[in-house]
């Protein structure tokens, strides 16, 4: 699919985030005013509650868009986004006729304060790239035993914490917890000093379910995507996560990419997932090709120093899709709702320049990394910030994810005298 | 505390589970009406809609009860709590001058639907039995090594799936899961087997929090306690749960008591935690006795036919309180919010009658329980009614929790093709 020209001519340039193409959705609000949906188009923001105010864009009898969230839209189901998207193509594509009623609702995005753009309902953190857990493996079990027995059979999953989730652009305080040293037979209660990033991709299931649903018919439940980070905190992990999982090490925060970009939009870079090494289960079956090929990466800049890229790969990189993630979290009837949030599972590619956390970067902690200011870090620093960046490459244009960022804060002195 | 005594005569019988000293907090609905908040007092609930329209319980500016959940009034924190308790029991008690204008307001529990009492926030599930987790650690890893070794330093505990949580008489239907047997080299996808009940108390956090609370400021968070059943799919959990914890074992439902029994209820009935094998890091330390005195008991009864009780045991037994749970929740910094719900982990007792799951009961399976009607039982079976009861036992009155209640349905056939 070629570029569509929009009448917001920053829209059109090859390297713009944000054109006709895309559409992503999203919440903002200027000085003083209430937070509520707008949708980027090139550097602009189209005020989506003045749109609908206006009589331009009217889907359904109550007003969808005077909110602090998309899922009320998202409740509405596939025809109601693919109208949506219709009725805005009209709207921005070059020669609009309604070019005129729309331009004033339009807002600089330079000039927007960006709110997360839904209400998370619950938040679901997969483990579900081949190469991550691998590593990760490898790192703890050897590479004999590297993936466990179920890996390959189904995209093994946790529950996360969905009021820890925060808008990119929120920093985020290095945690403390309880860390537990070979060489003591105590724990002790300390900052994290292993605190990590995991590159990842967030789908958000936009319509409710409530019963299993097989790969083919999760893929119609999904409404976007958006850049994740799973902010880790290795050491609090390691000692508390036998034998029910992560819990406060993933429990600081997880940051999210300001846009949810439509599933709809990615369509044209849909790709396969890898052959199967073992065959799946039915209901786990691809339907299709369930991935998109999406160039992501990861930067660090130390404070008050450039950014340094760390890490380069692709969500072609999964071995489970977003959907296949979907079915298998509804298996035992679990209602799934509007605004539940899935992580894909950290991304890494096969190569150590591909790899989506510092854990796996320096190994462990074994092989700094040294950035391009020659500083080196096995895990982040106080003063870090994080940045992830992410699009699908079009002929001519790209369909960007804009930015998933956020700065570690040093610890509190004492978190129970604050 | 001896027994108020309330012009409601039925709260004031012995056996009664809600006299005046307990003022539980429920949702409820007649007929055609729309879910609304009630307290219930002996065999009848005050409509505290009616009562707030009225103006005979005026705590805030907004309207607080014409609401299907308790959040709202949760949200205002411990004075208020204290101010709505203080006002119910000054309405109520024998000799009330406003009875005249309370009665009125007063439904027939017997003709009431229940619903859930709260939107659940979040639901975390903890592990923090002892003899729960030595029978689980013995079954499975063998008596050497029963408890995992952070188990005695900190509460362990998953994030659950609040969108499974259900009110008492909510059928629930066996689920779907991948099983792998170890004499097969493949999953396969069937129903549960191991399908599995698990005794719990939940706390539900009231007042909102944005950083690590220690225990003693972790107490005046927890609203109230409700009863918990955690049904648990034991073979879906065995094969799925490594290495990131329970996921769609833990996903089918999660069946609680209809009456939040406010903690100021139960604190004449406060207990220690037992003493502590090694001690405590700071934040986690008692201050004061955490657990209550709540007797517990589960009767299971095949379709059509008589309960036999098969577990009497004691809140008493926990290693960790609530409040413990909620500071170790809260230690990274992961904000809490009301509604949030604390599973206590599997209530189990030192002897086998006392102990709070089927799997620890029939030992895996292999000592099968006999009923009173002579069937046995391993696991649940199809038709199978499961109710959890309490209360703490006063000086001739007691505070109850009212049933946790439900019926295990069989699997669909298909549940691809419902």
């Amino acid at each position: 699919m070629p570029l569509i020209p929009s009448w917001v001519d920053s829209a059109n340039a090859p390297d713009c985030d944000f054109p006709l193409n895309n559409l992503p959705y999203g919440v903002f609000s200027l000085a003083e005013e209430e937070p509520r949906c707008g949708v980027a188009i090139g550097d602009m923001i189209l005020d989506m509650a003045a749109a609908e105010e206006d009589g331009l864009i009217v889907l359904t009898d109550e007003p969808l868009f005077a909110l602090p969230f998309w899922n009320d839209l998202m409740e509405q189901g596939p025809a109601v986004w693919a109208a949506l998207r219709a009725r805005l193509t009209a709207l921005l594509a070059r020669g609009a006729p309604d070019r005129e009623a729309v331009e004033p609702l339009l807002v600089p995005l330079a000039e927007a304060r960006l709110h997360l753009p839904f209400v998370v309902s619950e938040y679901t953190d997969f483990y579900a790239g081949r190469h991550h857990a691998t590593n990760v493996g490898t790192m703890f079990r050897g590479a004999e035993n590297a993936l466990p027995p179920n890996w390959l059979h189904m995209p093994i999953g946790y529950n996360g914490r969905a009021s820890s989730v925060v808008v990119s652009g929120t920093p985020v305080r290095r945690p403390w917890g309880q860390l537990k040293s070979a060489d003591h037979d105590m724990p002790a209660f300390l900052p994290s000093r292993r605190f990590d990033f995991e590159l990842e991709l967030g789908a958000v299931v936009g319509t409710p379910s409530d019963g299993p649903l097989a790969t083919a018919g999760a893929e119609a439940h999904i409404f976007g995507f958006v850049l994740l980070n799973d902010w880790s905190a290795r050491d609090i992990q390691a000692w508390e996560y036998q034998p029910l999982g992560p819990f406060q090490a993933k429990a600081t925060a997880t940051s999210l990419s300001p846009w949810i970009v439509p599933k709809a939009a990615l369509e044209p870079f849909r790709a396969d997932t890898p052959a199967r090494e073992v065959p799946l289960l039915d209901h786990l079956r691809d339907d299709g090709p369930g991935l998109f090929d999406i160039d992501l990466q990861v930067t660090l800049a130390p404070e008050g120093q450039p950014a340094t890229t760390i890490t380069r790969t692709n969500y072609r990189e999964m071995y489970f899709s977003a959907a296949q993630q979907l079915a298998h979290h509804s298996t035992a009837g679990c209602p799934m709702n509007a605004g539940d949030l899935l992580g894909s599972g950290t991304i890494s590619g096969p190569g150590k320049p591909e790899r989506g956390s510092l854990l796996e970067l320096s190994w462990g902690g074994e092989e700094p990394l040294t950035l391009d200011t020659g500083e080196t870090r096995s895990f982040l620093q106080d003063g870090d910030t994080l940045t992830l960046t992410g699009h699908a490459q079009g002929d001519g244009y790209r369909i960007g994810f804009g930015a998933c960022s956020g700065q570690v804060l040093p610890a509190l002195k004492d978190p129970y005298r604050p």
